[in-house]
Order: structure tokens, then sequence, then C-alpha cells
């Protein structure tokens, strides 16, 4: 991964901290973070750090002094809103910018309606006092600061620094990512959030994506075109084959990232596939533009392809469905794959993959069928078939692509790799282009 | 979330940096972090905070001072240790602690080796300067540091502040999980790591799962027993309808944890569903126990209970596999829904529902079987089925159960707990207990 010096014109800065023990443990992946991120560059503002702390109050002051040390304009905390007692973000952040916490009575009454509603529609029976202990810890609020009306239970906050302190405002948002993204818009309309993003000025971000070249190769090049490129934020990631290479610039850089634009055409020609839109962008649209509907024949993978081509909206217009024959009986009873086949060449065998992309094109009279048949791990594996042995197959009226694969890993990176790779056989096969 | 104070015994903690634009993004999600904060637990080494950052020197400068300021025994940084000439964790740490960096020959030479092993093996052509960069940079090792021997191209390191410094020793680890996962071993083996764990002592770690309660429930619950279980460090997650409440102590408060789960088992003997297993543990140990197989019946979810329900080595023993009827047309040919059933109700109904779940029994010849349909949205709703109508049907040799659900959320987000829905319905089948 490179990069050029900090862009010079972003001027608005802001860190972000993610509170609960669920997330420091992985029990829950935070997508708050990613999201945030995501939003502020949209903003023109830069984030440098991410901190994840549990449920202590001394880690999240630690983590809120940290970044306030980082000279940020805003930090964004997310989670802690919750009715227990130890759910204490909104308090902890309005004494760490100097504004003590009392009941906003108004507030708490419009908390209390929305958990009865919750309750009721749920059937759930709740002790009164207890529910109104909680009611009224989430109506805690630090003087002078806004209140973001609730999008679940909890409400945000927007906290600036009490008078006569200096410091970033500190913008309070509920963990529950949905009830995060709907009370966002709120945030922004704040007028005391807008005053501490006066500074942001416009990112762009544009995205190549190379499939085959060694992330050295690609060092490689831009070093030698430094010169050229020293304005531009160049990040690369190499993951499952596909290297990616992610560039955020002013405005005024256009020019710059133009020439390394043109550079990675000239020099790449014969692996890069994609100017921007992503591996399922490009299936979805090869698919949209050849007219062709496709089903699934799968093993190893369980359903995760089936499941992968149905997560955009509007799939249904070209995906018909699939089946994950597990067991080789259902091999047989539900694609048609021949018994004497499967006693000849074992299930994990070219002939195999093929028979389930054949299977499901028949059975769902679609275009196109893609069959994936493996070794996932960790058992199952043998000396001629190690874990990881995977064969897939896209079948389509123009004719049919396989690939063997050896892909390295846990069960669930084997299952994972191989729906990537029949991913990219299909964008091969729909579209042309780099998919060795 | 509640929690005591402190858990006293614990006297060895860590910090971890988790390095790279792409895990700041979001791009891809952290799973380093997670892990290793439940490695380190295990070993009884407290994590209070995970810090994320970007590929800027200063932002991994700036969080390495900030994880040292708290007092942590042991910083554990990873990624940032490609080929690239900026990624720099390597170098930076060893500044950090006071050692500047060197080219290593002899590991220079090995790394060398197994790079061209690998282009060798995927038929990738180099280019022998841009590679013996690479390669030379990722042998520039801090003076007096322990090499970690590479699991991939890149070698970990543990490096201990220098001489007449303080501060934490840093562990310097892959960003690649497998080849973090696989460095872990002989990081631990290491005197010097086990020098700065020295302190480390056991913590305990139990879950209660309970279906049904609100969290503000258990709040009062636990304020009434304040008394007893003040020595312990409780956090709870409300996820999905199920409230997980996990307890970390030393073994010196295991009888105040045996107090805490009688509480729980008498106050929430309705609700209680495990002390232990997840939910996932409990369907495949349902299946197990009753010797049944099963097969299931996917529209909105487009494949992923089948994939959930074959996660686990082993599931081959009970699951047949799935059929994802996404088209009206592959619901009636493949799983054998009648035309007039679809006609008279419509896909997203209990009928259908029932119907997938039977169809998907009887043509996999499986004991079980799991019918889902509904509208994932954000297309499709309409007044009488908005988005996030679900009907689910569990069929089994012992009678049929069904549900009809209204899930809130995005697209991702219903057909997400739609599964998880059946699979609480499946738990409830196959073992009892609560499932409402």
């Amino acid at each position: 991964m490179a990069g050029g010096p900090r862009v010079g014109a972003v001027s608005a800065r802001a860190g972000i901290v993610v509170t609960g023990t669920e997330v420091l443990t992985g029990r829950v992946a935070d997508r708050n973070g990613p999201w945030l991120a995501e939003q502020l560059r949209l903003l023109g503002v830069d984030v440098g750090h991410v901190v994840v702390v549990g449920d202590r109050p001394e880690d999240l002051r630690g983590a809120l002094t940290f970044l306030a040390g980082t000279g940020v304009d805003l930090v964004i905390t997310t989670g802690g809103l919750g009715p227990t007692a130890d759910d204490l973000t909104a308090q902890l952040v309005g004494e760490v910018q100097g504004r003590p916490s009392a009941v906003d009575p108004e507030l708490e009454r419009r908390i209390a309606a929305i958990v009865e509603r919750l309750a009721a529609r749920r059937g759930w029976r709740t002790d009164p006092v207890a529910t109104a202990a909680g009611v009224r810890k989430q109506a805690l609020v630090p003087e002078g600061a806004t209140v973001l009306e609730p999008v679940g239970t909890a409400p945000g906050l927007v906290v600036p620094p009490a008078a006569g302190r200096g410091g970033p405002t500190v913008l309070v948002l509920p963990g529950p990512p949905a009830e995060l993204q709907g009370m966002w818009p709120a945030a922004l309309a704040e007028p005391s959030l807008r005053t501490a993003l006066a500074g942001a000025e416009e990112l762009r971000q544009e995205t190549v994506r190379l499939w085959g070249t060694l992330e050295a190769q690609l060092a490689a090049t831009l070093r030698e075109h430094e010169a050229e490129l020293g304005a531009l934020e160049i990040t690369t990631c190499l993951r499952d084959g596909e290297l990616e290479i992610v560039t955020r610039f002013p405005p005024s850089a256009q020019p710059a990232y133009d020439r390394l634009g043109a550079v990675l055409a000239a020099e790449y020609a014969d692996t890069l596939f994609s100017t921007g839109p992503s591996l399922d962008d490009l299936v979805a649209r090869g698919f949209a533009d050849r007219g062709w509907t496709v089903a699934t024949g799968e093993s190893c993978t369980g359903g995760l392809l089936a499941a992968r081509l149905t997560e955009r909206a509007g799939s249904s217009a070209w995906v018909l469905g699939g089946v994950t024959a597990y067991a080789n009986s259902a091999k047989q009873q539900l694609l048609g794959v021949p018994p004497a086949m499967l006693a000849e060449h074992g299930a994990v065998s070219p002939e195999v993959a093929g028979a389930l992309a054949d299977g499901a094109r028949a059975r769902f009279g679609a275009d196109v069928g893609v069959g994936i048949t493996g070794v996932a791990g960790p058992g199952g594996g043998t000396a001629d078939k190690p874990v990881g042995t995977v064969h897939v197959c896209v079948s389509t009226p123009a004719g049919r692509v396989a690939r063997a694969l050896r892909l390295p890993g846990s069960r669930a990176a084997v299952r994972e790799r191989s729906v990537t790779m029949a991913m990219h056989l299909l964008r091969g096969a729909l579209l042309g282009g780099p998919s060795a």
C-alpha cells in the first residue's frame, strides 16, 4: 500500500470511536466505522483513526482524549446509549466537554411512548419500574447539547465543547447501524455540526481493478511515475487475486489522476478489468446487457453463490435460483448428475462441475449455469484432492469455461474464495476481459 | 450493557493497532482485532482498545503513542508489512522503540525464495527489479528485534523497547488473517513476549442466552443483585431478539458467577435457551441427537440458510442441500409448489412457505424441511405485504411450526434476520425451549 504526501487541501478532519464489548471481541462486526468514514469522505472530511473500545468509562475517556489530541474538528461516537446503568456514553461525553447532564422531561415522555409501542408490537411483558429507569437514563442530556430525535429508542446528541474550552465537537450516535444511518441526515442538518466541518473540501475517489498483477509490480510502476503523481493519495489492496487501486484527491489534482489512469491503462492493459464498478456491478451489468438468466448448482459453497447473485435489488430479473446439492444423492436427484460419472470421477471433478452447471441450466430453464464442487475442509481431503481443490464451470449459450483451483485457507476461506472465482469466471464469460 | 468494577486480578493488558486503509474504509472487514482479543483473553490478557488506522505514518505513530500511554504491557500491530514503499510498519515501530532498522541478508534470501515459489505456482510473470526491491523492504529488521518466520511472504517481529526506554513491547504481525493466525504460536513462544505478559492471570468467560427478554428487564435484575455480583464484568448485547449475557471473571470470582447463573436460571426460566452453546451449536446438536436430515426451500434468502447450515465441518451428516427457488417458475418446477396456490395466495404467504418446506423434504428425501419466502426489499412491497413481510415454516416428522414475521431494515438485514429466525424456529423444533 502506497501514498503520496497528505492531500493538502482537505482541512476538516474527524475521528471515530466505536463502543461496545461485543464489537471489541468481534461478536458483532462493526459496520458503523466504515459507513461513517465513507459518509465523511463524501463531505470532504478525512478520518485518521477509528478507535474501538468496550464498555469501560476510562477506556472511552482515553479514546476521546487521544482523538482530541490529534487535532480533529469532530469526534463521532457510536453505541452505549442503551437503557442499562452502564450505558454511559452520553454522560461521559458531556463530562469531557465540560457540560453536566440532566434529565429532559419532554424527551423522557417521548422515549417512554416509543418503548411502550415497541413492547406492545412484539407482545412482550415489561416491568414498569425497570422500563422507567431505563427511559430516564436515555433522557439524560448534557447541558447545552442538541438532541437528535430517536430513530430507535435512543436520542443522539451534538455536544460542542463548553464555553472557554477548546477541542472538537462530539457527535453521539446510537450503535445499531440502522438507527445511526437513519439519524445521520438530522445530524448533518445541525448548525453546530456544520460549523465544526466548515473547513471541508471535496475529496474525490476513483478505483481501478486489476486481475492477476502482483502488488510489487504495481509498486514499481508507481515509483517510476512518482514525480507526476505526488499529490495523489494512492492505496492498493490485493485480495483473492484482485488488485484494487483506490485514489483520493482534491479536484485540483484531477489532471494528476488522469495521468495515473492513462499509465495504468497502458501498462496493465491485459489485467485491467474495471475503472470503477465492482465485480458484482460488472456481473449484474453483464447479465442485463446479454439478457441472459442464470441458475447455480453448488456443492461445497452451500448456497453462497446464489445468495451473492441475489444480494442486489432487481436481481430477480436475471437470477432464477439454484440448487445446493450437498449430498451426492441430491446431485443425482435434483440436477441429473449421472451416478456413473460420480462413481468414475468423484464428486470433486471437472466433469461433475460441468454436469452441475448444465443440470442447473436445464432444470431452471436458464441461459447460464454455474457449477461449483470442491473440498472445503478441514476434513475430506486426499493426496490427489487435498483440501482447497475446487472445480468451477460456467455454461452459457456461447460455450463453456472451467477452472481447476487450489485454494488456500480455512473452510470458510475456501468457500468464500470459490464464490469469488466463480464470479470472475462469470464476468469473463459475460463481458470478456481477464479472468485467468 | 453493564459491568462491575475492573476485574482486579488481571494484571496484563494489551492494545491492538489494525493498519490498512482498506480496513478503515470497510472495504475489508477486520478479523484480526477480534481474533487477537480472544486469544489474549484466553491467556488472561485484557484488551482495552483496538485502534484502526490507514496507511499514514503519523496516524500509526499517534496510535502507538496513545496505547503506550494507557500503560499496556504489549501492543500488537497488524498489517503494513507488504512489499510496497509505503508499507512502513516495521521501520516505524523500530523507530518508536528506539531501534534503527537494517536489512537482514539471510532473511532477504529466504523471502526471495518464497516469493519466487509463489509466482511460479500461479504462473505469473514478474519484474526481477521490482520484486527484489519489495523483498529487500520486507527484510528490514529493527536492531535487536526478534524475527518471526514468514507464514506468507512477510516476517513478523517482536520489538521490545530499547535499553533505557520504558513502554510496552510491540509485536508486529502480518495483515492477512491466515498469516497472522499461523504466526501466533511462534510469537507466543518468544521469551521477550512471554516476559511482557508475565502478569497475566486466567480470565474465564461464560455466556447465557435469552430469547425474548428486554435489555431493560435484565438491567433491573442485575441492579437488584448488584451486591453479590460486584466483582463480575458483565456485558449484554441484544441482537435480533437474542439477548446474550457474557461475563468475564478470574477464578476467584467463580462463586459469584455461580450465583449469577442461578439468578438467571430462576428469573428467566421461560426465555433462557442456552448456558453457553451458540444458536448454530444447538441446531447442529439437535440434528445429531435426533438423527434427522434437513433440506431447505428458500426464496428471498437466496441460499443463505443452506449456506449457514453447511458452515460447519461435518454438516454433511445432516444437511442434504436446498433449493433457492427465486423465480415462481422455479418454486413450481423444482419444489412442486402448486400454481393454483401461488395464484391464490401469492409467493409470499404461509401456504407457500409450507409448500417450500414440504417440497424440499420430498425432493431431497429429508426428515426436515425449512421454507422461507418474503419481501426483502427495497422494492416489491405492497400495502398488505410491505417490505419485511416474511413467512418461515419448519416441517418435521413431529409436525409443522410456522412464523409470520415483519422484519425491519434493509434488504440485507431482512435476508439475514429471516435466516436467524429460521434457525431459532429449527432450534425450538429440534430441542424444545423458547422460540416465539
